[in-house]
């Protein structure tokens, strides 16, 4: 099967009209979101949005589901002590989602799938959501009791992780990590020039302030070896998130309950 | 060793040069968090709370590390089609952890540990602990840098889910489980005579808004069945779960990336 | 008359079908609310969460109204001054009431009654019962009209006020009073230790910011002398203030303009 | 002595140097903080902000102390349910007076005094001037542990409440009160031509909702007989009210912890 | 024809009652809204809010418009560099425009006309209209789709600013403008004994910070001379200010797409 | 001059030893802001991003200065009566720029520049750059007194503007403009299927609520032809708008009151 172009579920390239009609056939949508962060020294700081916009449109081919422009900010204050990484509040980008999903809901889309790039925003997503179900049903949407929002961290699928144990082992670590490089590296060529052998890094551990995040981790770096990376490696990512998350949100759109 | 009784590690009931006593020798406190809401046909609302708050005494006795009282409203969203739920939107659950780790930051208090007895908490506690960090930094309180948060689930505990499988296996289920009954049933002998055999539960599954989860789960329970649960589970557990955290606890004061 | 035990009126005891019963007979809830707070020299932090719930308790049990969990962190800013102290901002207590409230009535809860333990809460709470209305119109539930919240301060009953008269005159002061000291020594006899005679307080006086507090008050008291508090003046304190609120509770259950 | 004219006491009228220059010798400010609500069937929606104004200015006089313009409008959620009355929301208010004070706090004001017109306001000042005390000192302005604020609500000085029972007794009531509606007659001369005999107004109660609030009060008015008003009444009373303010305000001035 | 006094328009004089049958003939309100900030160093600190007052009372008198108090407190950030500036943060004023619209809408009010007499406060004005219609319509307000709001900045009227070329050419400059002190003169005579000559401002130029402001225009004029201002200019000013606010305010009144 | 390519100032692409090199000798960053809504029958709901984030990149190129990701979302409220638009509140939109700008001035960025692609974000920006400095300066950032944010709407140019009444005249309108759609051909040539001959639209008018809006515009157009709209009419647009604003940004980044 040839998958469509990308052109044709990115809802910025859509008419309102096209939604209109768009919605007689699926309440679904697939929501970006990434942030813009210190990647270590070597590694680029758009890293988790673009490789969230890229297995939402990817996962979006293969659905036929509209994908929406990425939120390319994110929830990243623990790395506010890196130049160039650009954090909201957890409390802003909750409103962010929240008014996100409440404008796509008001809409009647029903299935709000939001493919995240970015571990930091995992918390904030999950009560972003349950502050919008709320909202909807105190504004009276139509369908409001139908709303539903889903996450899915394309990093964490079953076979990206598979895989990048399979090809770096331990040496995946927590941030910046091979796995997520070389999907840049295959989304952008020109970020080849930056790689070069590294130090051991910083082990793993918890999250804090960034203060504390820079003083565990003074390269910027979890764990990591982002030198392993290769864009041959990062297409391949891109195709196994993209096929579990393609499946994972034909499951989300076609449950239930009422059924 | 006999521990020593609770009296001794709550923070009720200290004076405030007790406490400033304290900070000499430590530098860490424990927060209890629960939530008030459903727990199926035969579970008290306040199992959450009633739970994490015991086990934190109970770390507090095993570390000699104080314990706040309990926050017992949280984030019950999804559980507000059931009378009786209350709950925090998670905007405003935020601002409370938010406000509670700053006062004690303010103090010197440097090791906040949070023991959480209810799921739906985890994301905006998470979120809560970020944007502390960013506050206490803005505020210029002297000790910022080495303020650190970190997040318990009683529940989530090794020792505590590997007890649950064992004694009830898939019947644990996730909503009003066997194991956290058990702990209120120790607890709160009288809840013994709400205990009854009930028909099998839904299945667990996603949790979006409070509509779509009563009518996935209509009395309550997602996946569980509650009439196992056991006064005496109920010691073992919370004995489990005292151990296992008092253990992370004293990790989490020993840590120090500047030594 | 027996009254019942404490058990049979605590929401955190009941389940969701108990509730769903209790709504049908009763429109009305007890919330206890309480501080965090530094209480001089001698007393407990927790003395205003302790004596709200216990009086609230007492007034469950002489009236068969349900009792919420206490809300233990208050408005205290003005305490922050002392370690220990734990204070939410008025912002915040101010949405934690607004949405217990909601989510109450939400329910078909209809008579909020609001047992507080702490001047410092006062002024927050009456704002937030104003902002929870119009919520509750605002997102059409439809007891919104028949809502009702009032506020019970155990400590400024007519009967208290006079029993407190009695035994201490002038000494009572403000903060940190006997009275309040004495009703903790009866729930709490391990606090009988901290008992011990002081200098005379610093007089009362208006209350502005925590340094200016502290500067005024070296010791945490306003013109108090809680050393003669005593475990049964605190018994007589929980009776006077149970039966005085719970009469008024009567009241506000009764009061209906439709009728 | 003859008082020097308003002019000269008014913000509003003053130049920024001589401002510059007030400070050196003065740290203190009046804000008139009114209200604009219906006031019965007879009464001026506007009589809460004419009269803390009016009183304001008499105030300034007395004592050469600025006077800030009024903030006319204020919390009157409750008085909703009646044509022409504009509220803010408590946590709208709270951020108002915060913002006032903390412009006031940055330029070297360390005594803010806020005159007051109605009652709905006093628990969100009360609440606002907590939360400024936190935020001048989490933004470390110079004067932030000097910084007092204090509300004095015109209407409830002892003059004024033994003239009005003096005047009225019972028929003074708690809404739409025959002494502030004498004030605004005396400031208003327009307004007598409303004043006209009334039917018994409804007794005083607690205060709910808006609907609550018409349902129990259907003219505006609580237990008041404003039609006993003159506008000689209302000469007194601006006279009485600026004698007890000022005084207060002298001593609010002189308090010094530090002395 | 002769104007009615402003008595008759001011909303503040006005029974609720009044206000009832005044909605059945007209849905528009006039709210004047202005700013407490320096006007450089002869300039009046209430200028903005004393003209926009004026202006709109004219207006008022004009087309039988009912007028609200003035909201005196703005969004001056930029001027807080100066002694006796009191700002109001953007997001604190885009609460008080969003709740003073909604509580008219609620009314039935669907034409909301804000004359302002501050630049500093378009912006956020704009943001606030946008804001309270989402609000009007969430709220179910029955006059949610024809509520609607308009800002007039009264000093970029055609004919005023024609004027102001004519009489001062560029020396009109953009913040304390001779045209704005004018009307002031023409208000509150005793200004004009602050008048004096001035050396060359500092030229008018982008607008961040309040040290940023204070440092480009270090006695807060932006290229501006007003000493030129007299108070006849000033009479002149207002007439043509109302006129054309009053043309402007017809035709908002008069427009509805459904006819 | 050959221009750099387009990755070497995209900020996503670049590592943070990257930018903290940059820092050294560029204060300046520019950030696209665009909007998701709907454009008419026939225009691509990303037009203002699209067009925002293309003009910023040339503008990147042609000065060196670093770009940042698109915040794709913005004010539309107005436009949500149409399927598709996203909108964010203006109090959110307000917080993501706040929290923006202060993420970058926390690096050391002085010089915000945000190319903006839709009108109805002016308003919220002007506030939040108001907002940003007030808090720049209340957490005590070092560079607080030198931040300076500054708005470049590049459809409003002034050759931009000159070429599309050259090219349109009157027929331009001022939504779904023949300008900014033909941006998006030359940007998407996918665009072009979507391009077929309209009705005449609409008149422009004053913009209130949705509702309003699309019962004045019916399909969306506010005057405009967007049929006239050829992609090499973009990509000149794109050239005299970057040509434009890189030299308006040069000034911008030369300017320093110090000097």
């Amino acid at each position: 099967m040839t998958l469509p172009p990308a052109e044709e579920i990115r809802l910025q390239l859509r008419s309102w009209p096209e939604v209109e009609a768009y919605l007689e056939r699926c309440r679904g949508v697939i929501m970006p979101l990434g942030s813009t962060e210190q990647h270590g020294p070597t590694g680029a700081i758009g890293t988790d949005a673009l490789t969230a916009e890229a297995v939402a449109l990817e996962v979006g081919r293969r659905t036929g589901v509209l994908v929406t422009p990425a939120q390319s900010f994110g929830m990243a204050e623990h790395h506010l002590g890196f130049p160039g990484t650009v954090s909201l509040q957890p409390s802003t980008l909750l409103a962010v989602l929240h008014d996100v999903v409440l404008s796509l809901a008001r809409h009647g889309f029903e299935r709000i799938y939001v493919i995240n790039g970015h571990g930091g925003n995992i918390a904030t997503a999950r009560a972003a959501f349950a502050e919008a179900y709320g909202s909807a049903a105190a504004r009276g949407l139509p369908g409001a009791s139908r709303l539903r929002c889903q996450l899915a961290n394309w990093f964490m699928a079953g076979p990206v992780m598979q895989e990048a144990r399979s090809l770096y082992g331990e040496r995946e670590g927590h941030h910046a990590t091979p796995s997520e490089i070389a999907l840049t590296l295959h989304l952008e060529p020109s970020l080849q020039a930056k790689q070069r052998p590294l130090d051991d890094p910083a082990p793993s551990g918890p999250i804090h302030g960034p203060e504390d995040f820079r003083r565990r981790h003074p390269d910027g770096r979890m764990g990591s070896h982002p030198h392993l990376a290769q864009a041959e490696h990062g297409e391949r990512f891109l195709d196994l998130a993209a096929d579990a998350l393609a499946a994972d949100l034909e499951r989300f759109l076609a449950d239930d309950p009422d059924r």
